[in-house]
């Protein structure tokens, strides 16, 4: 191991730190996302600092004048990453004592490298909830644009992959919409939840200085400062937070993938994507994989590994502050990346669909779909529903036996044999649309209901 | 293997059910949580159905009273579970046959165990959730109410379980009452997202019965009825959200355990607990156990355990229901019982901490903990921070160099040598009494600011 | 909080231990399981002790008649537990005593409960890893029993669930029997790796008494005994090398628990399950529903999490023994017994699944799955792989275009107009059924290969 | 979203893919690690093919030339690697091409990127995990180094952080050698069960050229190949083998961190770092924080999530190859990397630290940690342990109460009070040294089993 000076510490270390060691703990291509937040934040700490005294005006505008020139650098891409300075904060510190001398130096009064990184990670997680609240919101509108002129096309409802009853493929495609909801409503609960302020907490026990968290968090948009110092540098909650809330999306999101990938095998051919989100193969030229759905639900278990990570790194740490939690930093970044590539590529997945609506049909009519509404029919005929249910049962035994296909298909006195109750009428509750049509109630499938749905949802989002 | 009869199914089944198989999906035991939840969903279903005209009067008043019989029988523990019934839904719904007829083979109708298990959880997770919520209150006021008295006892604040600054431990304490204060709004928005009644969508579709949602969320106390009924009957992302909840509070929990555990060390010796929360040794009888607070940390894992079989379970899954969610209640029950548990014997726990308040002061004054307010004592008098920095790792390079144990104790001459614009007045910027006073703003460690702090708190909580 | 006498440790407990606590800490139920090895371990050591001249033959006759009673009472169910006294040790210990007095009382000499329990779990561990070493052997002669009659049985094989090339049934079985020849091998080394006695370890640091560790393990049948005291007492990494087998054990089984479900589905319909594994529905009385194998689904998320668990909770803990390791133990047995009821349950089920080889046959034919033959009848033409991919990609197109469902079907002049080169003989490469005997090398899908890797597998388990 | 072309698959691609599905599913820079491989099996593959008369004997001459070409190239960083061609494979097989001409276009004869990718990881992550194990045979030897000196040393032993019973330091640092033993086996194991040779798989189904999959294995040294293909293409179980042997790997070390961590609190005190893995502060000039095991222990975390993702990321797949697998790679990959990375700054930080003897003796008194030697001697003297426990408890409360800090400062008659049995050869078991001596069995605290213990690792290791 060879070793570099380590003189941003202070004179006390005598060795130089190892370069292994060095390597280990580097995290500076990690933090270059939030380096343009550092130097918002940094701003406004300086004008609280003049505002209190601290800094004189003269020293507070050439840090302006500087910490503008550094965002520019950054922002184009000039500004000269220095490795061996180990952070983001200390780089623009260093570039802001070149460019404006001592002045530089006494930005860093009254905080501490705690305060100083929660803020800027808040500031960026804040930043990318935002956006990504905003993808949601057009992913929603991607599945009502798709459901809205499907509200009436029949296919198959499922559980335990088995066919139960028909549904309309619009009503299929809203329950997605429900479900992004609520994560819209997550991600802002998230985002609302770590808009505070713990720029003043300094290394943990607040500062000596004149200071007033309260304007610098007005000044930075939060909603209010730190109550706690300790906790301030130390709450890493809003990591979890955000790991939760992706997790949960991207299980939504891997839900659909797998709805996907099986709609679009061709023992099942309910659908066709768009070129643009399925690769082919090096081997077999007639391939169309579903590639961006099977990423997605690999991203899926990539988003909880992050979570995973994100609450097993904050148990039993002894406050305040320990390095641990710089390895918060990667499962909030990556998770934040994945979550919002995920949701545009599916929403820009979502109009490429090419439904076959006849195959979703002739699906919809297999394994006695309408089973239940024929047991509903005895019922409304008088007859206790655990007994309709044997006697449908039966029914559907015998259709089997008989070969007949579907139960639209079985002779009315077939059916008479095991509940003389039924009588010509039935046969509007055994066809497929008959079916979807009754279950006219808010939340049903039924195509008006669907229409109702997707009309209010445009609504709420508009 | 040996089999059952299946007829609660169809008669199209014709080979019984394995009972290797039935004890590996039995579930009774686990369900027996949610069965007075089951009952009181079914007496408003039987209400609605009644208004709806799908039950008569007659029927629905034979209901209501074979329900409240077995109510009772569930509360007195007369209940007959019998496990050939599989689940709770079954053995009620037998139950109720039993007692008033073919009036109980209605009560079915218009609902399936899609929605009804649905409704049920929901019912008891509002219920545990709120629980929670009250729990979660009397944790936090129980750390106020060891905060004030401590409001100034001095203790070392530590980052990388070095020692930095000077705190004083009620502050220290508050830093948890803002992380358990976050934790209540958790608690709640979990509870308002999951307050939302999937009652009458059936198996997946909705219904053909002319029912009414919205009248049951109603009676239920559900904020609305569903929207969808394919994500009312396959939603669980409130195990999702309740486990993350739970993981975070347990976090909480395990650093706070880890700092008892550490403060109870004899090298640190920090507190004492009271016997009612440790353990004693088979073999070595001087022995305290802080087992209280070690087995807080194991639980946390268990928690983070389900969390991740409450994400890893639903991703994937197709719409609408499979048989997997039947696995999502035990991380959801578990997560529950043990956060509860461990909320309330903390809770317990902290009025039993005696503070060995000489002991943290001691520990205060090493590490020459001040070294920051002598820096920004160096700032004020004019040097800027960086230099103020450098001049203070030399201070106190000499200072531990020649044997001063706190800065307090070195000769103002000594610090003079390297920073020659130090006067007398520093003496106050270097007792670790000065240091805390000085943090004197909201947030800050100052005495003063505790109590405000603790004043704060305990309003909003009122 | 009511209280409870603690006089289990020592008199320098004055206060009672907290009830609530006491449920928070009660774990006996978990613990019954290991109690048979508790009784075990105590008769070895016993012998040990009288070896050592530690117990005179006198108490240790005592002692071993003492034990087998109580092992007696409990096989029959009849030993009565008493929840006050904590855990399994101290019940057998107390009931020990009033069988032989004060024999009973110096059976805990040169050990303590650290190393017991450590014991007692190794033993149950060790025990149940064997078993279910055995089971995965049975569930592989399942898959080998089902693949043999259908080497020959073409099913389309999958990639991105595209169809891609036609395999046999047989040989798609067969890869599961070599996922699960790996995991023989997985859990008989961690059965290996945990075969090692910490029994003598005591507390932490050995002991004064002149034991025999070497004898106590050989006398257990641990392949040796602990080769440092503090490890002995606090190591739990084979709570994780479990879950880890477990976890991907469920793996395997939730893949094949998939491809369950989905051949299971209408739409593929490829097999039929034995009733004995499905289960019906409570409102679609049609319904065959593949239960077991969403349940397995499930559980593999349930394993995942005790993974998660273990990992969790050992990270950070300092040496030796602290009370979180008692939350090892759910995690572990849980897993042990869900992994065993999976393994049990798929194969009981696999002989009950009917094939129906002429839909999985049809489907083969689907997707121009003979695509890659044909590229390799052209390269072994002499056309360079990537131009052949690029022609046979061409005739996929027009096959497609011009109507014909399988490449089979396409006239041979349609296929010379993008590749001359081919002649009549190409006919072959064509069929399924030409295929997959092409694929005839060790590992490929030829049948001739499918049933000489059945045949080598039954070698091996023999 | 605009769109490049994707040629690489087949003409059937009408349409250009999606630039942020692109991104979405870029992984080159991820693969980069595995491209020495890559070229290294395509070696071998075309030395087979040659074998086998697919190609003739210029072909692969040329295609040797242009592989060795290519792998200076990335040697020296000089290959010009393109993003449009999507992964390493491409890439090398285009540049071939380029090379070579229509040779480079017959490599791919009789494989698939499938067989290739997986052939390529097992390559990497084969020669990781050798390097990994030699790292952690060095770290054992760190440990035994640091032991050796120390055998004699005594610190206070620890359960749930109170101090039990004295050991030596060198027998502490020995547990951690034995964890690591068992580590290296775990990576070993790992290491030969993924040494199974894909390639020849193909896409899944194996192929119809005369490859001969046992050449190709052997040249590239696996144990053996493939014996079912579908299973070849579709494995990651290694993935999980290697997450969880690093997570182990990683808990060892977290715990031996969260000691260091514990040690050098100025409260405890008991060694002090290297300057080299310290580093400081921003703020508190005075400040050496233990960085390096703070990393580790936040490291544990990160490849605790690895480990959950690796699990996550297989369950429920269908066969055989699906996309989501790419998602495997960042997990193994970042596994690797951090685990060696931690192993060998440990193994650089271990010789760095300084032992304070004086410190560590002076807690060992503390807690009057010999009191179980003292009930050994009064089980030695002839009172029942049980006895013997409760006499010793009263005799620590008054020695607690009547002042005495240890038992070796009581006076005899103080003990005989409750244990008239005691006489003044007690006084050897009373202190440090005589009650570590004592422990004089293999496994055991005794010095002279500590220095057996490091000399009999020393063999073994050698």
């Amino acid at each position: 191991m060879s070793a570099l000076s380590n003189a941003t510490w202070s004179p006390l270390f005598k060795e130089a730190v190892s370069t292994d060691f060095r390597d280990f703990h580097e995290c500076l291509d990690q933090d270059k996302r939030i380096a343009i937040y550092d130097v918002a934040a940094s701003k406004v700490h300086a004008r609280m600092l003049m505002r209190a005294g601290v800094l004189t005006p003269t020293d507070h505008d050439a840090i302006q004048v500087g910490l503008d020139t550094i965002a520019g650098e950054i922002g184009s891409g000039a500004f000269a990453w220095r490795k061996e300075l180990e952070d983001v904060h200390m780089n623009v510190e260093s570039r802001l004592t070149a460019l404006v001398g001592d002045a530089g130096k006494k930005l860093h009064t009254a905080r501490s490298r705690n305060d100083q990184v929660a803020t800027d990670i808040r500031l960026y997680a804040r930043a990318e909830l935002a956006a990504l609240g905003l993808e949601l919101q057009a992913l929603i509108l991607a599945f009502v644009d798709l459901a809205e002129p499907h509200a009436a096309t029949i296919m198959p409802g499922f559980t335990h992959l088995q066919i139960a009853q028909p549904v309309t493929f619009g009503h299929h495609l809203m329950a997605y919409a429900e479900m992004f909801s609520r994560d819209v409503e997550r991600v802002g609960q998230a985002r609302e939840r770590l808009n505070v302020s713990p720029l003043g907490a300094a290394a943990l026990a607040g500062t000596s200085y004149p200071i007033d968290p309260d304007f610098s968090a007005q000044q930075l948009g939060f909603s209010r400062a730190f109550r706690n110092s300790l906790d301030a540098v130390s709450d890493r909650d809003y990591v979890v937070d955000i790991c939760s809330a992706g997790a949960v999306i991207m299980g939504h999101l891997s839900r659909f993938a797998e709805e996907v990938i099986l709609w679009c095998t061709p023992m099942v051919d309910f659908i066709e994507l768009g070129d643009q989100f399925c690769t082919g193969s090096s081997i077999m030229p007639q391939k169309r994989n579903p590639d961006l759905a099977e990423l997605v639900r690999g991203k899926a278990a990539r988003v909880i590994g992050n979570l995973t990570t994100s609450v097993a790194l904050m148990k039993s740490q002894p406050l305040a502050f320990n390095k641990d939690q710089q390895e918060s930093k990667p499962p909030l970044t990556d998770t934040l990346e994945n979550v919002r590539g995920a949701v545009t590529v599916t929403t820009q997945m979502l109009p490429t669909i090419k439904v076959k609506a006849a195959n979703m049909r002739a699906a919809a009519e297999k394994g006695y779909s309408t089973a239940t509404d024929l047991a509903d029919y005895l019922v409304r005929a008088g007859m206790p529903f655990r007994d309709a249910h044997h006697a449908v049962a039966a029914i559907v035994g015998a259709a089997r036996d008989q070969g007949y296909a579907t139960l639209s298909a079985m002779p009315l006195a077939a059916m008479q044999a095991f509940a003389p109750i039924i009588s010509e009428d039935v046969v509007d509750a055994l066809t497929t649309e008959g079916s979807v049509a009754s279950r006219n109630h808010r939340g049903g499938t039924a195509p008006v209901q669907v229409r109702r749905a997707a009309a209010e949802l445009r609504v709420m989002l508009g």
